[in-house]
């Protein structure tokens, strides 16, 4: 049953495309695969691919269940065989004008283990001849025949692929030459000949009758779907319901067929700028190999007009179909062979960030998609590229640049940054104002001061998630960590290139390109961010179509909530009120506090400060403060660093007693330890200290002016009981009522918990609808999920030990994702989606919100969305890359996606 | 409405006890509170309790309603106050003989924060007079007088009771006595006019009149029901069911009114053994405090038939009344006013364990009760008694004991035991057959050998959950830990009391009370435990009634094994592999394993021999194996101790390097860190190597001797995906069926899962339902709660650190138990639940089963119980416990408790 038009049928065995085919309704995936899907869209829409069929999943099952092809099925083929032939002109096993194809499997999800592509079927002893005089080149007729034989020894009969690469071998070591490549016409006629020995060693035999060879590939094909490779990945992708695989057979084209053949790729608009110019190059009589190979300068596609005008018209129509038809920028390969043009390939072309914004934001202006699918042409890394100021790829081409990199190390934090070495906190600090660039061994939280004054980091230890560069992306600085190459001497204040012993001191310019590690002994222009035009009118449109889930920012510092509120953000979802306790002024305050329970009004000043310039920097949209999280052995110093001076201004007698007090706060497991609502239960001065703080804040802003609408809200970390969270709702509560009755301001708030402890997820119902007991109201007004610490303890694994084994997890597909960069949708996320439902039945008003790490990761923001959030908090940087998601997520949940990149 | 028989109504506001009371059919303790109900069901089964009468909750809720007691309550009241003084022949206010009464609240569940008692209600100026001469006892007249204004000021009117010691204090200079009891009559009348200038001081007055007294003392009691403190108590509790307290009057008789009068204390069968004689004893013309002041000392109760035979003969009838009621040995107070009989309290005897387990099988042989009855007899402190040696209550009272006290530590394992000093692991490993005590600072796992080796342990530092605490009571060691009293000197092998400098050195010999923490200088000598008899007999009921939940052992060695099989267990529930590893000969192996991946064969070898022991020991019964699951780390030394000798042994150039490689595993958070089936997919080596050493070691059971019945099952740590429990268990399936067909013996065994991360729990369906992709089997027989490390993970709980925190927890309510001791049923226990019942939905014939320390703790296993648990699994000595809790469990889940306790 040859279908040649129209839809086929559930049990269609074979569907043609290409050339005379008529183009099919509804091609279905279950039947003809991904591949060939590929093939009949662009065949039903009129661009020229060379003509071919697809056997169908049907006939993988037939012959699953009988072991063979049936005669009539073999029947059907070469009916197919003869459409192509006249399509072509071209005659299969015609040695005059020899037609050729390939086979490839493609099931309708692609899946490895099975055979892959067979290229060149229809060679012989005779056909090659044939093949060698229309080409006019006997060389390329005698290298794809070696080709052939090589291919279908190895996955058709199970010769293997070493044996052929051992003739090869020794043909070189024979005829003295070094690649493959210097291989003469006869050269390539005698490796065939070796090549038929190879057979003959096997005890097998090169079909000469090609197709008896075209069936043998497609059994092979059929078989293959059987492998273990390919059983055992769908046993562990759990995929069951496939019929088969399809098979799709494919006419071969050439391009070095003379002067009136040719080949070339292009992109459809200008991958670098977003222009909508097509870019491309091609080259008069020749293979694609050729352009890869760089043996030949191609020319830009506009010449090709002059030469082959007729299919240089079609394919510019072919061009424009394509993209029509997927709506986007593609990325192409095509072949004239003889006058006549193919399309070889088309997908999705890759591009630059600001591309990538001008692209979706034309598409939409020239009418060709909707914002609704706008969004989905821009990627996370492209909004991360146009977020950073970078060096342009005219300065990384060149030679100035390429010449002065003189270390390369980890890329810890997207971005460039230019500026002269300061090697302590206290000098960075101190020469903010000229634009330094913080270089040390490794970063410890003491150092936070200085990483927020440098332009940019480098370390010379540490990976892509130790401290320096966690907190490097977390601030938007370009990064360059774990630079081994480098030896940096803090003391003597040299940063020393180990290879060549060439140093810098104190004050020297470099340039730090965090995208790829390298270091620049010179200073490299850099190209700012724009965070207007295309950028925001596609940020736009996201914010806009995501009806749901909002984004807010994490931000510690007014600084912080300032770059948060210019990048989009609505409003702060976590402010770490401990993370500027380091601040080189304070710490000892907090020092003090902790093991002498002294100074708390100083650390309640220093509080108030910072809380005041984050709600001014957010006016009118919410800031959620955090009560002190962290164990507070972690603002003590290491008992190396204790000598008799920090002993004294921390209020003891000695270093000794200094240090037996900091041993006496060790804990073996502090993740799970003495941290979070835990602290202000066991010192509960820090609840009503934190609360006064928040509260007189907002009430400070609106005594200087009237208008000002803080709006802050209170988040109990670390909750897993209803007792743990109603003590301390009750301290906030009191407190800032008091402090709103003394002052006689009304100050809007709220309380709410954080859900990071597994039980409190178990108990979201309660939590949700705990009230006052004085009067009767509500306590809790919101739910963030802590999806860091969440996943921590659901799955039992700490993040920073994390490193022993996720690696071999992740390799041995044990793990498909690092859970804590996608949420794990199914244990933590069933905790998340639990508790929403939960809440939100007991509390319908309730807000739910994630301020963990997953927040700026667009694939669980599409989980997060799905489920039902308000919002998402992310670091600052992060916030455009989560507006996108969200934008996409709600796009995709109202069934508006269109991911054409699948295809 | 006055009722003075048969079932109250809803709405009766009196109900009478006592005297010419009618007995009720049915009192409910919602109406009359639990005091009510219990004077009630004396009163019905014919006990002659003093007469008196309850005002009712409706009474209470009336009065809340009302703010007053109603003219027409009052009325009842005073009729009631008319029956009293009927069956006394005494007269409410009547100053020749006077009727005194006291008054309690008392609501349906005891409640701290309500009023409790105000005693002698009925005197005044006239009436102190009269029970001056009618007890021809001036001093206590007065005495009891100055207690009523006390308490009446105190409770009734809110006098502060300071006021009234101040003014006793005052007294006590001016009068030159020490205490309360050296005072005179007349100075106790002079505190009386004293007490009455309080009243005035504070604008009170204390009313003469005796109803007056009465009636403030009752809305006193009213009033507290809705006292703040008695409130918050209902809030933090949740009891909101109940419709207030009830207040209950009742006549005061006393003792003290000549030679026809007197009052004692008995238990009606002997508390230290158990055999069925009362014990008891009695004081002619006395009041209770008489008897616990002991200023006079008391006649055994058998010389009391003599002086007082009529009381005495209706005494042995309340007694034997009250035990056929309660079905249990009576503790009781009584007092005989004027030849007249009152029993004043009674309540279920405490006893020691021997004589828990006789009067339990006695009442059932008996017939005053059921097994299933007498099951609740026995508490787990009896077990603990009766398990291990302890010193004789002779003993322990004798001035030998007494004298030769030396230092008292914390009581951290239960027993006694007598052995000579030893003050390393290897002294007492050499000297084991001498009978060792190891003393030690503290202990470490490299001490195991030794504290295996010892009698007992002692400790100068570390709590109750010490390592050498805990491991003692896993293996029933008498323990003593945390003795700062004294100063353990290891090098130089001395211990030294600090206090008096008496020092002792190895191979002194000394006694060690586990029970108490007493260190005694010399032998003393010890009752060793009876196993059977009605130890045997009563744990029999309990492993009869217990129709679903059995008993399993942890067990780590052969010696264990026996051990646990002696003491019940059914099989072991749970075997740490490397528990042994710790061993001294073992050590090094293992950690050149660990470090230098070498000497597996070794470590295989120990873990073959080990096994063997076990099954052995537990032949017939299931032996349930978990894989390696503690860090790596924890098997290597500290970086201290390293030295070049160790560092060669280890296969290390130098000490630098093995300190290196040690430094390299440190862990952040170990708990969550590498461990678990983490390990054994890192290091691919360990589940093959274990797999092989398990069925092996069956396999070499069954060669030897074909009827032996070995039935391991294997069990896989820390799982928390499909895909790691998969990879294992087919390891272990594949490497099993591998060495049976090698050895051609089949050896039974089952593979399943321990459930202790809350990830695990939440996917137990697919746990439970995963096949083999070879043969399509179940791969999960057993899931085994390991409700440790479910406990931490899904309160996010560090055991090792929570205690900086879980004190201060308890203290103030947040927790009501300590969730590592007593499952958290809301949290915790909700992930068992829900991964029980999914789990067997998906495969009926799953096993369940929890080997946590919850296993041996009675309130978690009633909870195991009714979730349907197959068994539960703890150390050794805790089987027994566990035994009698899975019985108690099963009656209790049938409803055939019978708690009489809490009446
Ligand atoms: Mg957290
Ligand atoms: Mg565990």
């Amino acid at each position: 049953s040859v279908t040649d038009g129209t839809t086929p049928s559930d049990d269609a065995k074979i569907v043609q495309f290409g050339g005379s085919a008529l183009p099919q309704e509804k091609p279905d995936k279950q039947i003809v695969g991904g591949k060939g899907l590929g093939l009949q869209i662009m065949s039903g829409i009129g661009v020229s691919v060379p003509p071919g069929f697809t056997l169908t999943t049907p006939v993988c099952q037939e012959f699953q269940d009988s072991g063979d092809l049936s005669d009539e099925m073999w029947a059907a083929v070469r009916e197919a065989v003869k459409r192509i032939e006249k399509d072509t002109g071209k005659g299969y096993g015609n040695p005059e004008n020899p037609l050729l194809f390939s086979c490839r499997s493609g099931a309708a999800v692609s899946m490895p283990g099975m055979m892959d592509t067979v290229l060149n079927i229809g060679l012989n002893k005779e056909t090659v001849e044939g093949l060698a005089k229309a080409t006019n080149n006997k060389r390329f007729a005698y290298d794809a025949y070696r080709r052939l034989l090589d291919m279908f020894g190895d996955v058709v009969l199970g010769i293997s692929h070493e044996a052929f690469e051992r003739r090869l071998e020794m043909l070189k070591m024979k005829k003295g030459v070094r690649d493959d490549t210097d291989f003469s016409a006869d050269d390539l006629e005698e490796l065939c000949e070796a090549y038929y020995e190879v057979y003959a060693e096997n005890d097998k035999s090169f079909p000469e009758d090609p197709f008896e060879q075209l069936k043998a590939c497609v059994k092979a094909v059929f078989s293959s779907w059987n492998a273990d490779r390919a059983i055992k990945y769908r046993e562990i992708n759990g995929i069951a319901s496939l019929l088969g695989t399809a098979c799709n057979i494919q006419t071969m084209v050439f391009g070095n067929r003379g002067e009136t053949s040719g080949t070339g790729v292009a992109f459809s608009r200008d991958p670098g700028t977003g222009e909508n110019k097509m870019k491309g190059e091609y080259l008069i009589n020749a293979q694609g190999e050729d352009v890869v190979a760089g043996i030949r300068t191609p020319e830009p596609i506009a010449r090709m007009k002059e030469v082959l005008p007729d299919a240089y018209e079609q394919f510019m129509s072919n061009v424009d179909i394509l993209e029509k038809h997927f709506k986007d920028m593609q990325d192409v390969e095509f072949t004239v062979e003889d006058g006549k043009l193919w399309m070889l390939q088309c997908r999705s072309g890759k591009r630059t960030g600001q591309a990538a914004f001008k692209i979706a934001a034309d598409l939409v202006e020239e009418g060709l998609c909707t914002p609704e699918e706008a969004l989905f042409k821009v990627e996370p890394d492209h909004v991360k590229q146009v977020l950073h100021p970078t060096f342009s790829s005219e300065a990384l081409e060149s030679k100035e640049y390429k010449d002065n990199v003189v270390a390369v190390g980890l890329a810890g934090g997207p971005g460039a940054a230019i500026g002269k070495l300061a090697f302590t906190t206290e000098d960075a600090e101190a020469r903010q104002s000229e634009g330094v660039i913080l270089v040390r061994e490794n970063t410890s939280p003491e150092d936070v001061g200085g990483m927020w004054a440098a332009n940019g980091i480098v370390t010379s230890r540490g990976g892509v998630t130790s401290h320096a560069a966690v907190v490097a992306r977390g601030w938007g600085k370009p990064c360059v960590c774990g630079c081994e190459q480098l030896e940096i001497d803090e003391k003597s204040k040299t940063m020393t290139v180990k290879r060549t012993g060439e140093t810098f001191t104190e004050g020297d310019t470099i340039s730090v390109n965090g995208n790829t590690g390298e270091i620049v002994r010179v200073a490299i222009e850099t190209s700012s961010p724009a965070l207007d035009g295309e950028f925001g009118k596609v940020l736009g449109w996201a914010d806009a179509l995501s009806d749901k889930c909002k984004v807010m920012a994490n931000a510690d510092s007014g600084p912080d909530a300032t770059k948060a509120a210019e990048l989009g953000a609505q409003g702060v979802g976590l402010c770490r009120t401990e993370h500027m306790f380091f601040a080189p002024e304070r710490l000892p305050v907090v020092r003090r506090w902790i093991l002498r329970g002294e100074d708390l009004d100083k650390v309640q000043e220093f509080q108030r400060t910072d809380f005041r310039e984050i709600m001014a920097a957010m006016d009118g949209k919410p800031v959620t403060i955090r009560l002190l999280d962290p164990p507070l052995h972690e603002f003590l110093p290491r008992v190396q660093q204790v000598d008799d001076a920090m002993a004294k201004e921390l209020g003891y007698s000695s270093a000794a007693a200094l240090i037996s007090d900091i041993e006496s706060m060790h804990e073996e497991n502090p993740m799970l330890g003495l941290r979070g609502c835990r602290l202000a239960i066991v010192r509960p001065e820090v609840a009503t200290m934190q609360a006064e703080a928040i509260i007189n804040a907002a009430a400070d802003l609106i005594e200087q002016n009237p208008d000002a609408k803080p709006f802050p809200r209170i988040m109990v970390p670390l909750v897993g009981s209803i007792p743990e969270f109603v003590t301390q709702a009750i301290i906030i509560k009191r407190t800032a009522e008091r402090i709103k009755a003394e002052r006689n301001i009304d100050v809007p708030y709220e309380i709410g918990t954080m859900i990071e402890v597994p039980r409190a997820a178990l108990i979201s119902d309660q939590l949700a609808s705990v009230v006052d007991p004085e009067d009767g109201q509500p306590l809790c007004s919101f739910f963030s999920f802590g999806t860091n610490d969440l996943t921590q303890m659901t799955m039992g694994i700490s993040r920073d030990d994390s490193g022993a084994f996720i690696p071999t997890y992740l390799e041995n597909g044990i793990l498909e994702e690092d859970p804590f960069k996608t949420i794990d949708a199914e244990g933590v996320g069933w905790l998340v989606r639990h508790s929403s439902v939960n809440g939100r039945a007991a509390s319908p008003g309730l807000s739910l919100s994630v301020c963990g790490e997953h927040g700026g990761d667009p694939q669980s923001i599409e989980f997060f969305d799905k489920v039902g959030l308000d919002y998402v908090s992310c670091s600052p940087f992060r916030v455009p890359v989560a507006r996108l998601a969200t934008g996409q997520a709600a796009v995709k949940r109202d069934g508006g996606e269109c991911d054409v990149k699948r295809l």
